[in-house]
C-alpha cells in the first residue's frame, strides 16, 4: 500500500506496523513538499503523523467523532481521508486548505476549525447528542499542549467530566505554542513526562479524567496500544502523547519556533525563497515598540502566544525581558493584564492578531475600555490582505471595537502615519488606544502628518474640491485616491479626505460639505456591517447628500484571490467609479 | 467601635476577634436590610463577611491591592472602605452600587468588576506593574468557586504562576455558582474540603501554586492566621477559605440559589414583597422550553449557570434531566457545545443573557455561525430594561451578532410574535436563529403574526402611509406606534414598519418608500453604533431620502432611571416628534 492509493481510513485498517511506518515516511514527504512549495504549518504536521495515523488505525471514522482543535496538524488526517492529492500533486496543493473543512469532508472534518481551544467544548456538545439519541460511538478530541492555556480548554476540560460518560481527549504535547510554552500548567506537563505520566501532581486528574501516558508519541506501536486501552470507553480520560515537533526534518528540528509555519523555502537549506527586505509595516511596529521599550525600563509588552507575528523573535524577546510577558494563548488575559498593568502605572502595548482579539471582546469592553487603564493596542493582520483563511478573516475589528465606548481607534493610512499614531498612542495617559495597521500597500504621505490626535475624530481633508466626497479609510485611502483621479477624469473635482479615527466621525466636517457637494464616498477595508461607513451613512442621514459605502459584504470567504474579492464587493476602481456616476447623475 | 464608625480599614486594626466578629453582626444586618429593601446580592454578601473583614485587617488597602472578581461580594469590602451609610442609611441605599467602582471608590476599588473570572488576569497585569516599578506590596484576587469555571480564571492561574513573584488568590468557596457549580474542578474541590485541604489530587498545586486550606472560612481567627501566613510572599498562593453562602439568614441558607439575588422581600419570612403574576416575556420563554423539551426527547437546553434567569428552577431542571447541561459559568464552552450538539443531530436551545453572550463572540463567529449547526439561541435582558448596571448593560448585542455572517437575528415585539419566532427558529434545519426576548413592555399583536421567517429580512409593513416611514425595532415597535400617532396629530399620516429580523435589511421595501416618502425613522432598543438603524442609513444612502436613526449613543452608563436615559438619547416621543417634523419642513 503506498499512501497515493490511500482512498479512506479502511485502507489503512489491515496494514502492519512497519507498512504503517512506511506511510508515515511517504506522509512526512508530502507534508514538506507542499508546505516548501505553497506555505503552511511545517512542525505540527511533521509531529503528529504517527498518532494521527494511529488514532485512524484504532477508530473508525467517520463513525467515531475526530475533532481536531486549530487543525493546523491535519495534514496526515486529510491525506487517510481521500484528500491526499492535495499533498502528493503539486496542481492540487492548493484546493485543499490548512484546516479542517466540512466544505473538502463532509463526513471526516466534522468542524472548521482555525482558532485555538474549543475542540473539548466541541466535543461535549457532541457526547449529549450522541447520548439524547442513543448512540454508541467514540468522540475523540485532539488537542496541543499550546492550546490546553486558551480558557476555553480549561472550560470543556471542566464540562467534560461532568459528562461522566465517553470522552477521549488526546494531549499531543511538543512542548511548544507557537513560540515556547507559558504557565504553570506546562510546568504540569514537564513534571508528567518526567516521571512518565506518575506523578500524583496530574492537572488531568484533578479535572477528574482517567490519564495514560505515552512517551514515545512518534511511535505507532505505543500510540496504536494506548488508543486501544481507551476505545469504547464510558469516562473521560485524558491520552497524553510526548511527540516531537517538526521530527524528521533538521531545520524544523533545530528552530521549532520558525517552522510552526513558513513561506515558501527551500527544503535542502530551510532557507525562505523570498527573502525580499522589502520595507513593510510590521517592521515599523517591531522597531517602534524596541525603541520605547529601551527608551522605557517601565513599559510592559503583552503577547498572547503571537510574538513572531509582530517581528518578536527569541532576540527581541530576550532583548526586552522583565518587560515582555506572554500569556500564552490567552486574549481574554492578554487584555485583562494590558487594563490591570496600565492601572498599575506602566505603559503598556499589546499588540494583537485581530482574529484572535475576537475572543477578548467582552474583556475589551468589561475591563480595558470601562476602566480607566490608558494602553496601546496595535491591531494586525486585517482588511484583505489579512489572512484569507475563513477562520482567520480580519474583517470585523472594525464592527467589534467601534462598537466599544471610550477606545480610540486609528486607522493609519502609510509607514509615516503608522509611526505617528503609534508614537501619540503610547503616550496617552487618558485615551484608551487602538491602532489597526495597514496590510494592503506599502505607501508614504504626500501630506504633513499630524503628531497630535487628541482632538478627537477630526478627519483631515487632503483635498477640497465639491460634488463629490471620497472617503478613504486606513489602508484602503490609496483606493481613496485612485477613486479621485478617476473622477478627475470623469470631470469631476472630488473632495478628498483620510478619516484617520474609524471610532467616531467628524460631525463637522461632515456638515460642511452639504453646501457644494452631492455625494460622500466611502471606501473601508473590512465589513461594512457595523463598519464606517454606515455611521457615517447614519450621521449624513438628516442631510440628503447621498451616500455610498464600499467595502465587505457579511459573507464568510475562504481562501480568496485578493482581486476577486475586491470585485466581488465593487471594490475596484472601474465599478467604483460607474456606481458614483450613476449617482451623479 | 460600631460598623457606623468605620471611616476606612484602618479602623479595625485595633479591634480584637471579638469586636470583630461584632462588627460582621452588624454588617449582616446591613446586607439584610438594604438587599430586603432595595433588591440584591444576599447571599454571596452574607457568606464573605469574616473572610473581607479579615483581609482588611492583615493587609494594609490601598497600598495593598485587594481585587474582587464579579464583585458581586463586596458590600462587607464597601462598609470597610468609607462608604457604610450605603448600607445603613436606607436614604443612601441607591446611592452606592453592587459592584466595585473607581468612581466610588478610586483608591480602594482598583476595576469595574461585574463581569466573572478576569480577577486573576487584572491581578497578574498590576503584578507586572509592581514588578516594572520596583514596588513591594501584596495583590490579593478574591475569587468565587463559581467563577474558576470560566475559562479566563484558568488563564489567569497559569499566566500568575509563570510570573514567580507573589500572588495571593483567596478562593471563596461556597459550594454554589448562581445555581449548583458543574464540572470536574468541583469534585476537586469536595476533594479538598473533605480531606480538609491534604488531598494529593490539587487543581492549585497542579497550576504550581502553593496551596493552604481554611475549613471555617467564616471564622475570623482562622483566616486572619491563614491570610498573616501569606502575606509578603514572593510565590504564587491560594488560600481556599470554605465559607457558607447566606450564612445567618435562615432562608437564605435553605435557599441559597433563590438569595443569590433577590428582589425587594420580607426579612421575617423571606418572601418577596411584589408577588404580582403578571404576564412576561420570561414566562412565555419558560413555558416554550418546557413545552418543546416534553415533545422531544431529543431537544437539548443549556445553560450557562443562570437557569433561573430563564425560568428553570430547580424542578424544571430536574423535569428535563439529561435533556439539561449546565456548562457552568463559561459562555464559550455553552456556545460550542451548542455548535456541537446541533452537529451531532439533535435540537438545541441556548438561552443566554445579553451581557454575558459578549465573552462568546469569537465561537459564535467561529464555531457556531461558520458551521452547519442550526439551532436556537434566546437572548434576554437587552436594550434600556435589561439589566441597568454598567457592568450588565445589554446594549451591545445588536451591533454583536449582526456583524456576524449567517445568524438570523430577529426581534419579536410582543406575546404572539416571540411565540412564533421561538416555534419557527427551534423547527430550523437550515438556519442558525438568535431571538431577542424583549424587556420593554408587554405587548399584544394587532396584526396577523407570520410563522415562517423562511424568506429572509422581509419586513412587515404594519400600515401604509406616505411622506414619513417609522421602523420600530422589536420592543420599541411601541414607540413606533406612539410616534406614527403623534405624527397623525401632526397631519402626517406616516407609513409604519415592523422589521422583525436584525440581521439584515428588507432591500426591495426600503427602495419602495423612495417614491412617496422624504424622510426613514429608525427606533431601536440598543446601540446605535454598528446597529440597525446605522445599516437602513446606508442601505437607503443612493436615494437620497432622509434618514433618522434613535437609539442609544456610545457610551457607558450606570445604575441609570430609564426615563431620564431615554430622554438623554432623543428616544421620548415629543423629541423625536420635534425631530422628525424640523426634517419635514
Amino acid at each position: 500500500m503506498k499512501l497515493k492509493d490511500i482512498k479512506s481510513p479502511r485502507d489503512i485498517k489491515n496494514l502492519t506496523v512497519d507498512e504503517l511506518k512506511s506511510i508515515a515516511s511517504e506522509m512526512r514527504r508530502a507534508v514538506l513538499g507542499r508546505c516548501a512549495a505553497v506555505s503552511g504549518h511545517v512542525s505540527p504536521n511533521l509531529g503528529d503523523i504517527e498518532a494521527v495515523i494511529a488514532l485512524h488505525y484504532v477508530f473508525d471514522a467517520p463513525v467515531d467523532s475526530i475533532v481536531f482543535d486549530v487543525s493546523h496538524q491535519d495534514f496526515a488526517h486529510k491525506m487517510l481521508t481521500g484528500r491526499v492529492d492535495g499533498f502528493i500533486d503539486p496542481t492540487c496543493y492548493r484546493k485543499i486548505g490548512e484546516y479542517t473543512d466540512p466544505a473538502e469532508s463532509p463526513d471526516y472534518d466534522i468542524f472548521y476549525a482555525g482558532h485555538t481551544s474549543p475542540a473539548i467544548s466541541l466535543c461535549v456538545g457532541l457526547a449529549k447528542a450522541r447520548q439524547l439519541r442513543g448512540d454508541r460511538h467514540d468522540i475523540v478530541a485532539f488537542v496541543g499542549d499550546g492550546a490546553l492555556s486558551g480558557g476555553q480548554a480549561f472550560e470543556g476540560l471542566n464540562a467534560g467530566a461532568a459528562l461522566h460518560d465517553g470522552l477521549i481527549i488526546v494531549i499531543n504535547d511538543n512542548q511548544m505554542a507557537i513560540a515556547e510554552n507559558h504557565g504553570g500548567i506546562y510546568d504540569n506537563l514537564r513534571q508528567l513526562r518526567e516521571t512518565n505520566g506518575t506523578s500524583d501532581n496530574n492537572i488531568f486528574k484533578a479535572f477528574g479524567y482517567d490519564y495514560t501516558y505515552v512517551r514515545d508519541g512518534n511511535d505507532i506501536a505505543s500510540l496504536i496500544e494506548a488508543f486501544r486501552k481507551v476505545k469504547g470507553t464510558r469516562r473521560p480520560v485524558v491520552v497524553h502523547i510526548n511527540t516531537q515537533k517538526g521530527l524528521g526534518y533538521v531545520p524544523a528540528e533545530r528552530d521549532r519556533e520558525a517552522f510552526h509555519w513558513s513561506v515558501p523555502f527551500d527544503i535542502a537549506s530551510g532557507l525562505p525563497l523570498d527573502n525580499s527586505d522589502a520595507p513593510d509595516y510590521d517592521t515599523i511596529l517591531r522597531d517602534f515598540i524596541m525603541d520605547k521599550a529601551a527608551a522605557d525600563s517601565r513599559l510592559l509588552v503583552i503577547s498572547s502566544a503571537t510574538p513572531d507575528s509582530f517581528g518578536l523573535g527569541p532576540d527581541e524577546r530576550r532583548l526586552l525581558a522583565d518587560r515582555y510577558i506572554d500569556v500564552a494563548i490567552a486574549e481574554q488575559t492578554a487584555v485583562s493584564v494590558m487594563a490591570g498593568a496600565a492601572r498599575g502605572g506602566v505603559k503598556v502595548i499589546y499588540p494583537v492578531v485581530a482574529t484572535f482579539l475576537q475572543r477578548a471582546y467582552d474583556q475589551l469592553l468589561e475591563d480595558w475600555a470601562m476602566d480607566n487603564s490608558p494602553a496601546l493596542m496595535p491591531v494586525t493582520a486585517t482588511g484583505v490582505r489579512g489572512i484569507p483563511d475563513m477562520t482567520h478573516l480580519g474583517f470585523w475589528d472594525m464592527p467589534m471595537i467601534t462598537s466599544i465606548p471610550d477606545i480610540v481607534y486609528l486607522a493609519p493610512a502609510n509607514a509615516e502615519e503608522l509611526k505617528a499614531m503609534l508614537d501619540w498612542g503610547i503616550a496617552q495617559d487618558k485615551y484608551k488606544v487602538a491602532v489597526r495597521v495597514p496590510t494592503y500597500s506599502y505607501e508614504h504621505a504626500d501630506y504633513d502628518v499630524d503628531t497630535d490626535y487628541s482632538d478627537l475624530n477630526r478627519f483631515k481633508m487632503l483635498r477640497r474640491g465639491s460634488r463629490v466626497a471620497v472617503i478613504g479609510v486606513g489602508d484602503f485611502l490609496v483606493k481613496g485616491r485612485q477613486l479621485v483621479s478617476a473622477l478627475a477624469g470623469a470631470g469631476i473635482d472630488a473632495s478628498f479626505i483620510n478619516p484617520r479615527f474609524v471610532s467616531g466621525v467628524d460631525g463637522e466636517m461632515l456638515a460642511s460639505l452639504k453646501d457644494d457637494h452631492n455625494v460622500v464616498v466611502t471606501i473601508e477595508d473590512g465589513s461594512l456591517e457595523g463598519g464606517f461607513g454606515q455611521r457615517v451613512a447614519s450621521a449624513l442621514g438628516d442631510t440628503g447628500l447621498k451616500i455610498l459605502n464600499f467595502g465587505l459584504a457579511k459573507k464568510y470567504v475562504d481562501r480568496y484571490d485578493v482581486g476577486r474579492l475586491e470585485s466581488d464587493n465593487s471594490l475596484d476602481i472601474d465599478t467604483m467609479l460607474a456606481r458614483v456616476l450613476a449617482i451623479c447623475r
